[in-house]
Order: C-alpha cells, then structure tokens, then sequence
C-alpha cells in the first residue's frame, strides 16, 4: 500500500523497530534497526525519521520496547517503566501531536489490561501495529477524499516533506498526488527545496523520482515567483499539529507559501489525519515551537558556510492562520470553513472524545 | 567610504581591475585582478563579483582594459574592438539593467572623443573612474535619504547582499542600515539566507560582523513567521532592474518578502541608484529574468544534495510589482507612489534623458 519502490518508513519485526535513516537519503536507502526507547527518542530528534504522523508510530514503538524488556517485571515496576519512557519520547520533539497522541495511546491500552505486564504489553503490542496498518489506511482515505481537488492536469506545489517518509506508508501530502496520479490525473509536483534541511530536495524529490511522478525543485524563495508564472494550481502540504480552530503549524516556511498562494487566489490545502488534530489548543498561538540548532542553517553537510559566531534563528516550524487555509483533507472527508465546527463534527463522527 | 574593514569591492589600479573573489566569502578574503574584458565578463557570470551597482562598475573596468590594449591601433580598429567587447561584456549577465547602463556610457564617451584611441581611452579612463566614485557617493547618499526611514531601535530584514560587496563600496540597502547606525539608531539585521548561493549568509553577515552591527540570519522560508513575530520593523532590499512604473527585479525571493511585508502592514522599501531604473520598460514583465544552472540548487559546495536528474527551476531573480513597494531611496531622495511620476521626476531632476 505504500510507495512502490519503497520499504515502509516504520516496521516492528522481531522485537525491533526497523526504520529508513532519513539523513542519507538520496544518496543512500538504508533501513536501520532500533533497539530500546531511549535509541528511539534520539532517532526522533536527531530526524533519522521526521514527519509527524511517522514520528508518532515510532514512538509507540518505542514504548513497546521498554514494554518488552520489562514483561517479566512486576506490574509497578512495568507501570513505572513505561511512564518514564513515555515522557522520555514525549520530550523527543515538542511541536508534533501525533508523538503525544501515540504515547498516550499505548499507555491507556497498558492500563485498561488488569492483568500482569505480559497481558499488558500483548495489548500494547497489537495497538501499535494496528496504528502502523491504521497510518497507511488513514493516508489511503486522504487520498480518495483530496484527489478530487487536484486538477485533471496541472501543477502542484508542496512545501517539506509529508511522503511515505513522513508516515508508515503513502503519505498524507504526497498520498492525495499518488490518488490524483493513480485516477489517471496529470500532476508535476513542485517541490520547494526546504531549508534547512532540505526535506523537499532531499526526500519529497527522490520519493516521488521513485514512483515516477513528475517533480520539479526550486528554492523556497522561488515558490511565490513560479505562483504569479501560472504553473501552479493548489498548494498541498502536511502538518504537525492543527488547533481547534484550524490554525496549522508546519515546516518553516509553510506559512510563507500559504501567504503567497493566497495572493495569487490558489487554492492551499492542508492533508493531515485527525491524530494531528490537537483539540486542546485553541488556536495556533498554543502551538509550541520547536527552536533547533543553529547549525543547521549555518552548515550544509559539515561545511561552514556562515561567518564564525553568526547569530542564528532557526524555529523547525511555524504557523499558517486558518484564514488561509482553504480545506483540510482528512481520512473522514475534506473539511471546510468554519473549521471549529467542521473539525469538531469531524471528531465527533469518528467518535473520539473531545477535551 | 566603504564598509570600515574592507577593501574596495572594486578598484582599478596599474591597469587591471581588483575584485573581492565573493564566490570564497566568508571563508577566505581574497582580492584578485582581472586583466581583460573577457575575463571579467567571466568574472561577471560566475559570480566572482555581483550585485547590479558592482557588475556595472565592473563592465565598465572591462571595456576600458579593452580600450587600453587597442590603444596603438588606428581608431576604426579600436572602435570595433570596444562595440565587440561591449556587446560580450552586456552579455554576461542578463537582468541587471547597470551592467548596460555603464558599458553605454562609456561607449558614449568614447564617441565624443574626435581624436584617437588614446584621447578616447583617456576620457573612458576618466569616466570610469568617476563611475566608481559616483557609486560610493549615491550610496551614501542614499544613506542619508534612507536612514530617516528606520526606526530608533528596532529590527530591518533584508533579502540578499545590496552591500558594500554590491556596489564599489557602502551598499545601497545595507547603506542605508550603515547610515541608520552612524546617525546613532539601534537596528539589529535580520538577513534572510537567499537560497540558492546563500549571499545573506555568506556576504551580508559577514560585511555587517566587519562594521559590528548586530545580525541575525535566517532561512528564507522563516521570514514570514520572523514577521509575525514582531521582531521586524521595516524590509530594505536593493534591485537588479527597476521599470518605469516601479516593478522591481531583484534577487530570487524578494517578492516573496514583499508579500509577506505586506501582509503584515510592514514598509517594505528598495534603495537602489538611478543607473538600476530602466525607463525603457514599461512594467516588469518585460524585464529579462537569468535563469541559472540547475547545480546552484542540486549542490552546496559542490556536493550533490538532490537526487540524480532532478529536475531544477532556478530563476536567479524575481519581479515584485510596485504596489508592494513602500518607497524607493534613490541618490536623490525618496520616491513615492505614483511611482511614473516620481520616478519621472527623479530623473527630470538629474538632468537624464528619458527613452
């Protein structure tokens, strides 16, 4: 179900989780193994996996890790175990929801099991692998509800990368262009390049090469330039955390392309699946912001290019206003404005409980 | 005149022109001589100097090396050894209007000369020289027109290099800045990096870290949230070509900016001479855009970074159209909306001809 070239981003195989290390690609596709919680919350922030829907089967896996290694463990001594490991994953990176969503996820799986931590973690283990086969149907619904608003032919822009690499398989971005692709539509994807870390160069470029869409990269700054030369029908992008009134934090950079497509009156869309919803949060101004090091920017594969000692402003993400957010496609249909309401009905017909 | 630690972005000196190598900046300062028309035309597309003031002042040192080494000839031979030159030196880069703008006058200047090549080198020699006085003298001056436009304290953005590594010296965007912080304002810079050769990162941190003003570099992608933020006053960027209506080519991004300036209520201001207008063109549209090699983009000090065979658009500048532009800070003050008339005016009052 995913891409068809590709291994999945996440597997749990014998007692381990298996994951493409994101920080060679393109040059090298190699998938590592990860061993214990703790591996896992420095893959996280070290990005060997990004994407916020990918990010957060990895860290039920690696709960379920340290739910393995302590099954033979008394139940308190299990309890314990497992909830220092979940805010050890929780920390890994802040501004995901999934990460938080999936942790507490396994955790209340682990408490509603009365019995001892072998009974515990076999309920754990089968919610996790049910959240990896969910991640890829999720973004398979995406696809058949977002394809519709791709045009028969034409351009589409995303920002980053919300691919098969940003999830188990397929992809929420990228998933509604393979559906657009697989109805028989004519999509050349632009790809912005995404500095820092060069995410749309570096992954939504080679994934697409892989499937044998057409892709095209430029410069973030180019973005608004290839929107005013008509190439350029609809924005489509991911996210990593939406507030309940819609209000999107996403790659930096994200917001920039929102404010440019809705200059240019092009359609912007946001594909996410409702464990990215954050209905805690009233609107974007609750999202936190991950700041990361300023390396990143200042040096490109270890070289220095930047002045010694330049002061660096480096937020992993920012926050795109739901005014300019033209509809939300997720794996229950496409959401449009007032987006309180649609989200909230949204939760309410998948029956989740709200905050 | 120029930036205090500096030497000339641009000199001329025993003969051959000396340029800062910018393609080594910040790694390396390094001045090198350039010894014919043909290699500062090469010196010109490579990006050994650029900047549309800088690359003016170049081509104008270029056709003057010609001149020189026709000198002995007799004058039919000289003069069609300086329209040839002339038209390999306006070749070299398309988009900046400067670069055709000084090989023209000095062209012209040559054609009022009724003796020989060595009366018409002579008088080239004499207006070239007073072309890179000028130069520094409209920067400052723009300074001072500019700087009344920065706030007391606060925060400028800029996109790009419009420095003193722009222009023979002081810069016409960061000459404004330089002339805030002399009349005693408090600015921090925030400079965005400019993907794909990084001149904010690599030139306009380092000139700013030499003269001690305070900077900040950032992704161009993180501007608009930099904005949001509230930590941005005004934006001031240079130009590569100004229409008579006041579109504005400048550095890939650069529109970018002005619609996210604009969204935010922010002055968005461009400092730029009047050798950068162009009262030939009647908008943007027709103002030429460089598109550049697709490596620019797939590779970061030479090491490739996008998958094999990606497809690249990589325009090396954008048009931003007038309504997005707060004010112009010309060597003769600063012009307002409408910008016909004010541009009309500026130039009646330097005593130009008008196409």
């Amino acid at each position: 179900m995913g891409s068809q070239g590709l291994p999945p981003t996440v597997a749990w195989r014998n007692g381990a989780a298996w994951l493409i290390d994101q920080r060679i690609l393109p040059g090298e596709l190699k998938v590592i193994p990860i061993h214990s919680a703790a591996e896992m919350a420095d893959a996280i922030s070290s990005m060997v996996v990004r994407g916020a829907p990918a990010i957060g089967c990895c860290a039920a896996l690696g709960l379920l890790m340290t739910a393995a290694s302590h099954a033979s463990c008394g139940r308190p001594e299990f309890d314990a175990a497992i909830d220092a490991d979940a805010a050890l994953l929780k920390r890994s990176r802040p501004t995901a929801v999934n990460l938080g969503w999936a942790v507490d996820k396994l955790l209340a799986t682990a408490a509603d099991v009365n019995g001892g931590p072998l009974a515990a973690f076999a309920a754990m283990e089968a919610c996790a692998i049910q959240m990896l086969e969910e991640d890829v149907a999720a973004n398979c619904s995406m696809g058949r509800h977002g394809a519709a608003l791709l045009p028969q032919s034409g351009g589409v822009l995303t920002h980053c990368n919300a691919g098969a690499l940003a999830t188990v398989g397929y992809g929420t971005a990228l998933g509604v262009i393979r559906a657009a692709v697989e109805q028989g539509k004519s999509i050349r994807v632009f790809a912005d390049e995404t500095r820092p870390r060069l995410q749309g160069m570096r992954l939504t470029a080679w994934e697409l090469a892989q499937d044998g869409i057409p892709v095209t990269v430029l410069a973030d700054g180019a973005a608004a330039s290839l929107m005013r030369s008509g190439c350029v029908d609809c924005v489509v992008v991911g996210a990593d955390r939406i507030a309940a009134n819609g209000d999107t934090a996403n790659k930096v950079g994200t917001y920039s392309v929102a404010i440019s497509a809705a200059r240019h009156a092009l359609p912007f869309y946001v594909a996410a699946p409702l464990s990215t919803f954050d209905l805690a949060l009233r609107d974007g101004l609750e999202i936190p912001i991950e700041q990361r090091d300023s390396s990143e920017v200042s040096h490109v594969e270890g070289v220095q290019l930047a002045p010694n000692g330049v002061d660096v402003w480096n937020p992993a993400f920012d926050v795109t206003p739901a005014e300019l957010i033209t509809a939300f496609i997720t794996e229950l249909g496409v959401l449009r404005p007032p987006y309180h309401a649609s989200i909230a009905g949204a939760f309410r017909a998948a029956g989740r409980r709200q905050p």
